[in-house]
């Protein structure tokens, strides 16, 4: 499905006349497509953002200062964005929003919901719970939580210890779309009135309870927790699988209501890289964040090698050519990609590198 | 479903310690989400994009002058872009292009392919042609043609007059996807391999060729016109129905093999203002482009009176309040917007004014 | 993916201890399966219907002299049922049933609707009607209506002829099912609250009415009549295709809002034999009842030929090798089968002769 | 949604001359609708099927007699068919199939498929092996495990005390359709492929493992054994839940592929009856073959009090009302139906008793 890049072919030179005409239809507020066709239609995706390795040793002494310079209570949500170096807004590519949320002891963020959907991947820490649309559930290291598309959330810290994890959202998406809304509750907290893993026994045991619909027609997924020590067991009892080539053992995250990803605008996956596993090269369309949750190892991005270690976090942008490698044993990757967004609409493709 | 508006909560002072820490973190390419989030999280959209019309009495003069300016072969493509005054990159709204193409009498505009997914509705003319995969079609004043993602087009025009439409394309929300691809057919024209109007016969008529199964699962319309003279039939006959009380008797063009959207991430619609009627205002997230196929009126978006007559072109931009009335007796409004983007991922929503 | 006719393994012996072991579980109503799985367990399905012609030569006559023997009050539904020489259950198939019906001029058939969804297709004459929620239409040789699931419906005849159409229904499914449900309309007849071929405007042009969600998901067609003039028009607009080896030019009636079959339990067809043609055998486990349109030919079914000629209606069982050939130039058969139920639940199955 | 049973207004009366009509159209493999209406046509469903209830006191020696009287080898499958009382035919329900399977030590029931689908669901025993297209499965007391249409499968029993369990198919349904297929493996048992629990740990925990695509388009569960341990779990963890007021805590076994039904032609479900629980009587289409899991208690069934134990198997047909009660503590019911078949074309319908 690749194209070859190609020169465009419309040619119109330049003249007075021309260069009047152009001014006369500007006033209008219009433009030749001629003048604009071969920088937006590119054979290809020329994406500005460009890979980064947020390292844990940048972020976790940062985040830790940010604690003591400000409250939850004061910055609403204690959160670190982690900007793609190339694009000028809070992203961490063209679509997906990424950063480092710190909750200490005894805080609490308020109640909120918005279109934007979100993601939790606990770095660091346990005992921190959130709480969805009355659904509380506590935290703990490699916890994948999600927060759909305005259900009201709030988050907190009954443990001693701070608790850190990393939030993805599709706000980059929602904005674009100009699709942006936001509330708060009218209370800083919002009562639970659901038992602790009320979501896991209803629905997490393929099993489903048959007196209830879901509100949204399912399109969400109703599990508010798929915990690490759940996860983690899999991808070592698949570790014998062949798996795939590009990525080794890569489970995905799904919606036990429709077998689909588990949120409608981000799919998510944790994936093993076995000892010595180095991955066969490809690219799609989709663009990618990458937490690492066990090991360390790095990935080739586009030709070059980015090292990363445990806890850090990393972007594939779209269309670049990518790699995997563990290094000194195994190692396991969270990632969530805007995928779901382009197979909607016929829009992701894959190469896969034939050497 | 509304949002009221209100102040964000998070309430970080100024000092210079904070500043200090706000230099560290972004050489880290980090930044604190509370210095950005009453700007990102706003209570409901805040579109760039403003209403706008482009008059037919200014449009049809300078892409008549274009025409003498530039060949259809120097400018692969003789389209004047409608460009939103608020606006800065080739768009009418944050996703959706319009574009005004003129085709003159023996031309030929090439064949390529790409990503983004086209229409055209016919504004002036009749004997210009669409290819599209093989099949060829005569494009006659007020035909809605489809151009899905990735199938090969050209156009020229046999008749002795210039032939104009209006272009669409979601070519925005495609690069804001970083999905853009385009190819160049081998030759300037493809072969025409299927008879005229097949794709009518195959699929107009409430029939379907048992031994066929489309290519793509179905996800694009395989109808290539949607004639004016069955559409414009159809509106006259529903006269007298009720109608929607925000948008008078509007009828979607629709994909015959899944009932759906023609094209997966715009939808189109022909609509029926009878004499006199005035439309209840609403808004939605959709934003949405408007040609005027017949008769005048006016349309009054976020407070402002919008006139229109016919051949123009004008635009509602996401979430702006708006209705619409009739003057001097009927008026027909081609449009198309962006709304099955939205309602795949629950982000549309629609609020009708309670008076 | 056929199967080999294998004979079955148990070799259970008979025993004076057996045969006592028999009658004591029957008491309990519990019998061995080893005693019946030969019989139950086949290697390819063993229909017990049969392939049958009704002759129109012998239905007319005597669906003209049940005219004069009863009234329509009288009968409820002036149908002849035709019965499956080899089944002992009013139906043409297992799952099928097929009748004829006459309405004379001056005529009423009352208001009920049912579960099971029925067919209709006009054999003789013009100017009856049926009603179907409300929406009246005029019945003309060749045209194709829907009855679904549980919609009210009756038939009148306003014209100076009998007219006599073929009615198709799921009934004998229904029945298996344990799943009849019948009731009257409180009046003989309904009102009509549409206009004429309401029904044609509204989803028959490929638009849709965007004001209108049907009652039903959509499951059944919208389209109350799928007119003759029309699908005659498309046949033999793409009579130079290549079609189907197995059919020729099978064309299938689709549900509008799914693009799916015109009733979900029974899909219907219309489809054209060109001068000479003679299609390739194939058989697959839907049965289906045929009524020929236009012309005559044959048909051979499991090896033997069955002539026809226009009017007449046959059947084909279950998993029976059949092909067509037409005689004396084109011909056009109506066909309606029981697929959409097989293929609900991987039960289809198709296999084309080799030779 | 019910209906009133109103007489049937067809009054045709009888006559020499109508006799001798009808004998004339018999010959041609006709006859008059009038004369079955009232019984085809029923204002609600006449299942011929009633309640039953199969004691494990009188099945359980039987089935054991059988282990003497037959070995596995000789019978193909020692099943010990439920008969339904008033049907003619190997069934439970007009559409369900219930019998008793014992694999006694040592034994191999020899590899097979078929169109019909299967259930297990574990009665006693612990120690035998269901293999599916590959994968060996051991089962335990309470596991429910499919067998999907046209997957090879063989038993065998490795423990050292037979195994028993209840087999439900949907046979009645497939032979109906006349869409029955059976075929021998060329081996007695077939080879095992998988890893044991392979489909518990690639499709059991939410996550799906993303190389791997459904042969079957992911209509049938790709989960093998739903295990006791984790469905009595769920059961119990969930008893302070509100539950259905007609079944109480009713979890159904879900296709994690797809969310549905783990069968696409049977729900199977596990359901907790609390300690006192009497559940509100309602009736639907769909008929149900039901298996005592653990505790005791009765059904009301059309009026009639049906006792039921450990291990006893009953049978509620379509159509008939039923309420449940437990009697001294908890009773955990396990159930199949043919609810899904009867979903697929708008067939089922529910009415719950208004007191």
């Amino acid at each position: 499905m690749a194209t070859e890049a190609v020169p465009h072919r419309s040619h119109v030179g330049a003249s007075p006349e021309l260069e009047r005409f152009y001014a006369e239809v500007g006033e209008f507020h219009m433009r030749p497509l001629w003048l604009v066709l071969a920088d937006a239609m590119t054979p290809e995706p020329t994406p500005k953002s460009v890979p980064h390795v947020w390292r844990w040793r940048d972020v976790e002494p940062r985040i830790t200062k940010a604690g003591r310079l400000v409250t939850a209570d004061q910055a609403e949500r204690r959160v670190l964005m982690l900007l793609n170096p190339a694009l000028d807004k809070p992203a961490a590519t063209a679509t997906l929003f990424a950063g480092i949320q710190m909750v200490l002891p005894g805080e609490i963020a308020r109640t909120h919901h918005h279109s934007p959907a979100a993601i939790r991947f606990v770095i660091q820490g346990e005992g921190a719970h959130t709480t969805v649309n009355g659904e509380k559930s506590i935290m703990s290291k490699g916890d994948y939580l999600t927060t759909p598309n305005w259900t009201w959330h709030d988050h907190g810290n009954e443990s001693k210890e701070p608790v850190i994890w990393l939030d993805g959202l599709d706000m980059p998406f929602v904005i674009m779309m100009d699709a942006m809304f936001f509330q708060y509750f009218p209370e800083e907290t919002q009562p639970v009135t659901k038992r602790m893993d009320d979501s896991k026994y209803r629905w997490g045991a393929n099993l489903k309870p048959s007196w209830v619909r879901p509100s949204d027609g399912g399109v969400y997924s109703p599990l508010l927790n798929y915990r690490w020590q759940d996860t983690r067991e899999v991808l070592h009892r698949l570790r014998e699988d062949e798996g795939s080539p590009c990525d080794g053992i890569l489970m995905e995250y799904v919606n036990p209501y429709t077998g689909g990803p588990s949120l409608p605008t981000m799919d998510a996956h944790l994936q093993l890289l076995r000892a010595g596993e180095h991955t066969t090269a490809h690219r799609h369309v989709a663009s990618t964040v990458y937490n690492v949750a066990e090991g360390g190892g790095y990935s080739i991005i586009n030709g070059k090698r980015f090292d990363w270690a445990l806890n850090d976090t990393f972007v594939v942008p779209a269309w670049s050519w990518h790699e995997h490698a563990s290094t000194g044993g195994e190692a396991v990757l969270f990632s969530y990609s805007d995928r779901p967004i382009l197979r909607s609409f016929g829009l992701d493709r894959e190469q896969i590198h034939q050497p």
